[in-house]
């Protein structure tokens, strides 16, 4: 466990604020170790509870609850900071870290491909749990003989997320194709979706690089497929979120206002727990989710009525056209409804 | 529905206080007809947000939700006012009206019981849906030859909660035997657990009267058997919650320093969503339950491990004995971290 999470270099980090309470919210990924985590703290005296509701990012941040429960530090697992809270906060990302050795073999796998070695100037992107290897990435890619961008948009330095790809912007101009090292498609297809230019993924796990294109035209088949049946929909809910970094509540109202001027009803839902489940029994056609951009993206399938992404519905009463499609970027974070 | 929920007078309700954004905070039952409630709303000019999220008791109120999404006033229907909010709530329970012949057949069913009729004098006790009948049936319990008493405690008059039968202290000096009137068995068994007078449930729903002792002993059985089991349990996950009315972070604490004197280990586990799945991954062999009084009673046969309450724990660590089994109740509700 410590080689992912660095334990007692955090407890270190812990110990010097003194806390009186820290709360520590883990993603679901580490629940197997809550305990092993906690009683490391305890060894120490250091008074913790542990946050167990699921979060899903660091725009999920419980320094809400943190501060009912009268913590003074919340530490966040896995994910890198993305805004202002009131509460302190330690942010701490789970780590896979990889060796010099494990780069090369990577490094060697992307230039056997045909396509990808064709390409000379490389857009590199990570998401924060493969951080710590980008320079390493770098590396091996020029040694390799590419030329390597990675870019800074309002996250780290290459660091990308599903609802974020503003990194990508920063270096669009400068680059033949994108790589994105990591796993998942949520994240890569942000990279994806809004651009043209081949984007590669090349998942350290299974050591496979994927062509993103192709994926990318099937999930824009979906879109398409979701929009067109949203078309005869009379009603829509569109669902608004309190999570501090998902809340768009002017987005939901300017995406009623667009709905009900194209002749249709439209109802405003807020939820924190978006599932298929929480939606039996709600007489809608359709619905549009200003929360996070992956319940639309990552589980349509999963729901019996067509879920659509505010961008989509510009497309629906025809302010935008489907050649322009976008995803749904989250990129302002703030603590203000909006 | 509008004999359910009486919109109109809730409306009118609404437009007296001439709120800018109106929060509603509807139960899981009622969800089927929240497009027809947001209708209606839209009808006056009156903007509304319906927040989906289950809401379980008046405990479990959304007003920090509320204030989040910008609202002026929120309506939480349902249930009645537990305890004080910084925002503006109308409480507003769902109706079940009955007319006076349906009385008279519901005091003729409890005369006809051989041993319900046997017993002179009666406490009454009713959840906030059918307190609009409570005096009704005061009345039809009199004619019908029985001394009625319902007493008050933190709730309204007669008025209880599975986690809350302070009104029966009150009176239970004076009856023979209890009355609840009402459907389901968490809130009758409030009564009936610490009472060793006989208990009647008149379910006006099915119309049956249950005597309510025998499955009361069949529940502490299953509660011996957890508790029994709980004794071999080596860690224990003490769940704590940040809903408004379910605070009990010192209990929680507390809960942890007996274990812990007792040798086992006891890691505490904010969540505000309790469910088996939530839990799936944790390492301890026993949980106890300091949020709903519900999720350990009626839900413990849905956890693999036994989920007790705390008053077991001090059964568990011999501070209390099983004879002076009492229930978890959450009386003095309030809005700061205890």
């Amino acid at each position: 466990m410590d080689s992912r999470i660095h334990l007692h270099e955090l407890i270190a980090q812990v110990k010097q604020r003194n806390p009186q309470l820290v709360c520590l919210q883990i993603p679901e990924g580490l629940k197997f170790n809550v305990t092993e985590i906690e009683d490391a703290f305890s060894k120490e005296n250091i008074p913790v509870i542990t946050i167990l509701d699921p979060s899903f990012g660091a725009c999920d941040i419980a320094d809400d609850k943190a501060k009912l429960l009268g913590a003074d530090l919340l530490v966040h697992f896995g994910h890198a900071k993305m805004m202002h809270t009131a509460q302190n906060v330690i942010y701490w990302p789970v780590f896979y870290d990889f060796d010099d050795r494990f780069v090369q073999d990577a490094v060697a796998a992307l230039k056997k491909d045909t396509f990808f070695s064709a390409h000379k100037k490389i857009g590199l992107f990570v998401t924060i749990q493969f951080h710590s290897n980008l320079e390493k990435i770098r590396k091996g890619l020029e040694e390799g003989g590419f030329e390597v961008h990675t870019g800074k948009g309002d996250l780290l330095e290459g660091q990308i997320l599903g609802c974020d790809a503003s990194a990508r912007n920063t270096i669009s101009e400068k680059c033949d194709a994108f790589l994105y090292f990591g796993d998942g498609y949520f994240h890569s297809l942000a990279v994806a979706y809004a651009s043209d230019k081949p984007t590669y993924q090349f998942n350290p796990f299974t050591k496979e690089l994927e062509h993103l294109n192709a994926y990318r035209e099937k999930l824009l088949r979906v879109r398409s497929g979701l929009i067109n049946k949203a078309m005869d929909a009379q009603t829509f809910g569109i669902i608004v979120c309190t999570k501090k970094g998902q809340m768009r509540k002017t987005l939901a109202l300017k995406t009623k206002a667009m709905l009900e001027e194209a002749g249709k009803k439209a109802y405003l839902f807020c939820m924190d727990h978006i599932t298929p489940q929480s939606l039996i029994g709600v007489q809608c056609d359709a619905y549009v989710n200003t929360a996070c951009t992956r319940i639309a993206i990552d589980d349509a399938q999963n729901y019996t009525k067509p879920m659509l992404t505010p961008a989509e519905v510009e497309i629906l009463v025809g302010q935008r056209t489907f050649a322009n499609y976008k995803l749904d970027e989250i990129r302002h974070f703030g603590t203000k409804v909006e």
